[in-house]
């Protein structure tokens, strides 16, 4: 997605070899007119399949989910994060572990948002080693319903998620696959 | 807002007599299509107002914040919340207490994104007790930008956090205000 690629290349912030900040418009400040075309390109990659839910994670999921939601027609569910170790039992949940952060989280979804049968479509913001993807699909597993797609809004191709959801079978489409940050520089895969 | 009011009535869930859970379609799973027309109401409310950005907090401030910024052209910036006593030195903090999960979170906005002199317009999903308004407020200051109204989805007129906001002198718009839940049942201010 070319507008998104130039943002990435205008206002992103590399950081060391592997880390890029993009909290100037994805996730810290956000910029609605971004999200909203995100979220119709989301639509429109996805518009051959049936799909009855979306699911992300908070917080920086459920903007470009939202955008997508509303070009799609479908509702939105974010999966909740928590520390503690007491956790209701009404919930589907599954570990998170953030290797930016370096703390897990459990993310938790209520068992009335996500029922057997349900197509659904995950959405993140970031794919890097897959961790939250990993969660959400455990707990679509659990929920019994069928996940049919993943979108993404940067991919980093050269960490460990992309093998992942390779091995999965269901469509993946990232707005932005970037290959390396050599020499400061942000590379796409075209 | 009459679409707002109705959507609780139908599927707003009381506990007890304080509190409302809407997590079927505000805080946890998500209709966008409602979030897009409190997105519009909020930019219709506020139209004659100069507003530079929109600061809310996650994660549920976000789908009405993210969608009222689309409205009005600006962008949004959402607190982000941290339990950890280190926080980084180049934020703005506020310290917010939910009375609801009985926990204390510093909210931390990064001085990158509130600058001095900005207009500001809050949004967030629930005023009921003030703290996280109060937390928005706070920090603003910290950055002498300017608070030049608020935009809450439900009010609870019946806690604490309407006297403070209307103590402030700035431009309050709610767009469900509810009044009480006696014998079960939503009462909205009319």
């Amino acid at each position: 997605m070319k507008l998104l690629e130039d943002r990435i290349r205008r206002d992103g912030r590399i950081l060391g070899t592997e880390v890029l900040k993009v909290d100037s418009f994805l996730n810290h400040q956000i910029d609605p007119e971004l999200m909203a075309a995100i979220g119709k390109e989301f639509a429109r990659l996805f518009a051959d399949k049936k799909i009855d839910k979306i699911l992300t994670v908070e917080s920086s999921g459920i903007a470009p989910a939202v955008f997508t939601g509303l070009s799609l027609h479908v509702p939105v569910v974010f999966a909740r994060k928590n520390k503690s170790l007491t956790l209701p039992d009404d919930v589907w949940t599954a570990d998170v572990y953030s290797f930016t952060k370096e703390i897990t989280n459990h993310i938790m979804i209520d068992h009335r948002f996500l029922v057997a049968g349900e197509s659904i479509l995950l959405i993140d913001d970031f794919l890097a080693n897959g961790q939250a993807i990993e969660g959400l699909l455990s707990i679509t597993q659990q929920a019994e319903a069928e996940v049919v797609g993943v979108g993404i809004v940067i991919e980093k191709t050269f960490q460990k998620g992309r093998q992942l959801l390779d091995g999965l079978g269901v469509e993946v489409e990232s707005l932005a696959r970037i290959t390396s940050f050599d020499e400061g520089k942000v590379s796409f895969l075209s």
